[in-house]
């Protein structure tokens, strides 16, 4: 018989629905001790909350969330509501005792970030920040040859997060669609939302960044606020840009925006060793593209390997080979990861402290854009 | 208050898995008057269909398949087993008044499939050939930009699936693992199980095919018999190919093998019109490569559109632009298409009669392979 | 000192000038005993001739070919003249000792190259078809690693060659500018012009051909005749479709039309054996596709192989790995291989005889399409 | 009768090949009123210089630049040697009433950019500096597209010259092959090979940069000096990341490198503006990647100009579409237009001074990566 793990999911927007997607399918691939439960769901606006419980089988609708991380029932507190929200959200559920899973970024800035790790690690309680590119099952890959020295000697990583949708004037800013473009429930414009992921994968995959150089920019300098009505300042960067130096000796070139016309998510990496490299296209999910510079000269070439065979990172979980998986499974793999961890006792990363470590570099960056000089870290 | 729709699932293989997960999630996704209940399984093997009730939340299990089809609380028949079965539980189903969805091909041959066909229709019970890959969001898109004219009058049609799973000699025959290559029960060998994809696209795509010329091969002559232990001759068909005149006056060329190092499931197909082109491959499923020659000369070029966008087919139930989804969600569109038919009374196709028109031209292309001649439809 | 190769150039059209201009690079490029000389050109309309002569740097003018292929100061024919003209053309130059280049197809028909094959072997003078693409880097590499055995036993072999330049009913036949859909001076329609290539790389990398079965199609039923003023029957191939097998048991699917849209000259192969795959595409000509069944299995992928290096065939003699060549340089490679082989003594391919093979299979498939039943070679 | 053209070529390695090249063919496909005539070559080596007047068809061979500048008979000076010797050969040149190619980065740094530049000015001499992209006929293209305004308002500019031919430490520095590594006889780096070639493209593509902010990078901190025979320190950039603002908005990002493994020569640039984007890489020249925003929704998608077209720039004078051309036609076009300007009097770039302003950037990269801050221009 398994251990129920009941699960007080906070907020109902687009991450609740990747959440919860994955908890009600998780146990119908993967092997577990834990089967999740969609306990309770809470939100400001009741009927909301109430039509996402019943698309979902969420048992119980709250408003307030406080109520969920007092709820001796539930065991898992999923944060997925607006950045300015996750660290009392986190600290109080840590010091009720529950596991902890919370959206990217962790928090506003560092400072809150490490508030939010210290109260998880004094509480003892498994938490993750849902860096979920970690395992799509191709970037999965890359780490495991990374790791394995496959590539050897590092010398460039570089990435970039290129999306197109606020080049328009007409977006708003702020509300419940748009507030990725408030800097008071963001923190940040594209380096919070997209260069976090970015920075993520690479600390994962490459190690620590020891000092970032960066320009932001503002393309549209006002928008209509969803609050007021009336045109306001726009404060969060459109893109942003930096390059930067690793504790291995390697360089990094990173790049972010809203304002690269065809690009919906084009979310890649690519990372250039002694004896190899490696590069990946969220676009593109599926695939990851290896040179392997230890192949013989004249038939050389950089290889597409489609990662859908049974040997593939969770692929053998899936169907067979040829046949891809998407962005959800992502979440569902991250999941049974950290589901496994509550069996293992080894904690899964990204942990907040990782999750932390992110958001170092991401405030580095954005002090380094307006001092317009070098910051360490 | 939702109506429930109760599921007898038969067989517990592979494509029982993409079917259950297909009813567990399509509510979560879309907006239906029916909610899909997983009532029943039923397999051979008690223990297996045990487990795999457990695994999917399958309310009962059953080892004879007559039991569930006359079962008054099932609603709806699932044929997910070897082809040689499908036309018995079919018929019996039909007589039984039930709704029936059956994996393809939907039958051993076409009489088979015609009296299947004949059942259903006299029965007036709801009825689907899965014909899956129609519901990729960037298969349904070409066939809506096809209807819509874009593409004028149709020169070409071509389509392959290429597999390369069977190149070694030391894969057996026969059995629950490789019945797909043990002519009883599969009926044909490539044609049946791959090029049946291709034509059920391509009859739906570019209208019927009115005379086909075909080839087969076999390339490893014996194979170890799961069954008997023994080494036995094969006898389906390795590989096929075949060229094809269409009734609108196209051409067509078809080909599927498991003998294609390197392709795992290339399955694709390309259309060429007198104003544009359209191209697709399973193993980027997201893309649909699109070439108009209305566009102005110099700037002309295929276009690779990734088809996740919130106006593109299904995929405004999903995630965001950009993010993809996979193979599995063509069956939760399929799902979500056929409980809409419920409600609507407009059967949505493949339908059995579809499927018997896909049987009728395999069974032409393994008529004229055996022949070496032309075969008229 | 080297010495000098006299060239007589028989035409003034497009391929006249991609030889004109190998002749005059080749030179510069490849260490060789022979100083290709332009010393005469020869067309019906002497101030175009003319103008062709002072382009190139022809020393002389003629409108006569006989007396061109009579000129002692002659040393080498090249026929570049539409394919109704090559086999007189070709047996007075046999005669008069003369060395011949003819460009593809070599005849109109296996008689008339047989005619030519046996003319230049009983006159014991160096011979060549023009198979160009035989010498693009990529498919020399091709070659080269079939040869090796990294395939191993072969399965498939797959070609087309696809265009779009006839789909406008407006386009008229014969005259100097559509030769090609006239049958009086192509002989066929994409079977010859189209096809041949094909074939010619088939044999030449897979081995002979054993039987065909194939299909046409006529999509413009009539055109306006360029010497008649008319509209008349269109008698040529625009589609042609075939299937076969090959001496080593493999199967080929080849296909060739002018009504593809979006397809300028997508000249394709794929060759899959028990090892590995190979595919090449002419619209990206520097590159090969290789798929190494031996590569370690996670990590496995078709490579894309930039075929730019120093070792890679003929690249060596060009510029530095990364740079492309392009279209025009398979006929300087031919030239280089073709003056070579005056040295060495050895002939080059493809010989009269290599032409007179192809030549063969296009006969067998245009009689195939004709009675609609397998033809043997 | 045509005007004669008497070159004077300094320098008898790889570039010198491509300039010799480029007047060989040049009037076989363009039509114009000068022929260049290859009348003298100049080289350190006479034997050298010798071979290489044999292989190309000079007249004559000098070891002693200042005999070429002052001899009458010349009328074009190109300048193909390392880039320390450039100043001094086009000030000389200018001072003799010569016109002048000069091979790029222009000089060793702009204060002898701007020298050279005043003194072809003060001489009114035509004067050419060999930025020899501007003419791959998909480079022009994109450069005509942006001019028509087609892409609105550009957010972003991006650009990157990666290649891995130095990550062994025992390639050398110094000497005739690898004088590119050694500071003397380079200048820089990679930004004055690689960098330069990219920021002329964003120059004249984009418009002016206002600032940068860099980094630089020596991966191998000492290598054998060819002339001592020693370890010696290297001095120049192996690798250089900037960021920048152009004078009309945009941000820039560039990057280069001789430590990415697996690219020979990537040399990319991507501009993103409000209505569209486009995207090209020197590896597969002949494509042209465009986005156009004004594409009906649903079938939006980057298109994949294959940009061999009689429309297309230069491509009208070569084959037919579908076939491709190379490397070497950049500097055959960049003769044709250079010829072209003599005739019509309007000047073709790059000239000196956009040569100066591409040096201008280079040393402010340069400075900026040394003082670690940003550096206007």
């Amino acid at each position: 018989m398994k251990k129920r793990l009941n699960i007080g999911m906070i907020g109902y927007g687009f991450m609740a629905r990747t959440h919860s997607n994955a908890y009600r399918k998780v146990g119908n691939f993967f092997d577990l001790e834990y089967t999740p439960v969609l306990k309770t769901v809470c939100g400001l606006v009741e009927e909301e909350a109430r039509a996402f419980a019943a698309r979902w089988g969420y048992e119980k609708v709250e408003t307030d969330w406080r109520k969920v991380v007092e709820d001796p029932a539930i065991d898992l507190i999923e944060i997925c509501v607006p950045n300015n929200f996750h660290a009392q959200i986190a600290i109080a559920a840590a010091k009720a005792g529950k596991m902890i899973v919370c959206e990217k970024p962790l928090a506003l800035n560092a400072a809150e970030a490490l508030a939010m790790t210290e109260a998880v690690e004094a509480a003892g309680v498994p938490n993750l920040a849902s860096f979920n590119y970690r395992r799509i099952p191709a970037v999965t890959l890359a780490k495991q040859m990374i790791d394995e020295g496959r590539l050897g000697k590092i010398f460039h990583y570089r990435a970039n997060f290129l999306q197109d949708w606020t080049i328009s004037a007409d977006v708003p800013q702020g509300g419940m669609a748009t507030w990725r473009l408030d800097a008071k429930a963001a923190g940040s414009g594209v380096t919070g939302d997209l260069l976090a992921h970015c920075i993520d994968l690479a600390l994962w995959q490459n190690g620590p960044i020891t000092s970032v150089n960066a320009m932001t920019e503002i393309f549209v300098k006002e928008r209509k606020s969803v609050e007021s009505g009336k045109m306001e300042p726009v404060v969060i960067d459109d893109a942003c840009t930096f390059f930067c130096r690793f504790g291995n000796g390697s360089m990094g070139n990173f790049e972010a925006t809203r304002y690269a016309r065809g690009h919906k998510a084009l979310f890649t990496f690519e990372i250039n060793g002694e004896f190899g490299s490696l590069a990946w296209d969220l676009h593109d999910l599926q695939r990851l593209a290896y040179f392997n510079h230890n192949d013989e000269g004249i038939t050389r070439g950089w290889r597409s390997i489609h990662v859908t065979d049974g040997d593939h990172p969770y692929m053998g979980k899936w169907w067979v080979p040829g046949l891809a998986i998407g962005y959800e499974h992502s979440f569902v793999h991250q999941a049974a990861d950290f589901i496994e961890s509550l069996s293992t006792g080894k904690p899964v990363g990204a942990t907040f402290r990782d999750g932390m470590e992110t958001q170092r570099v991401c405030d580095a960056v954005l002090d380094s854009a307006k001092s317009g000089t070098w910051v360490n870290l």
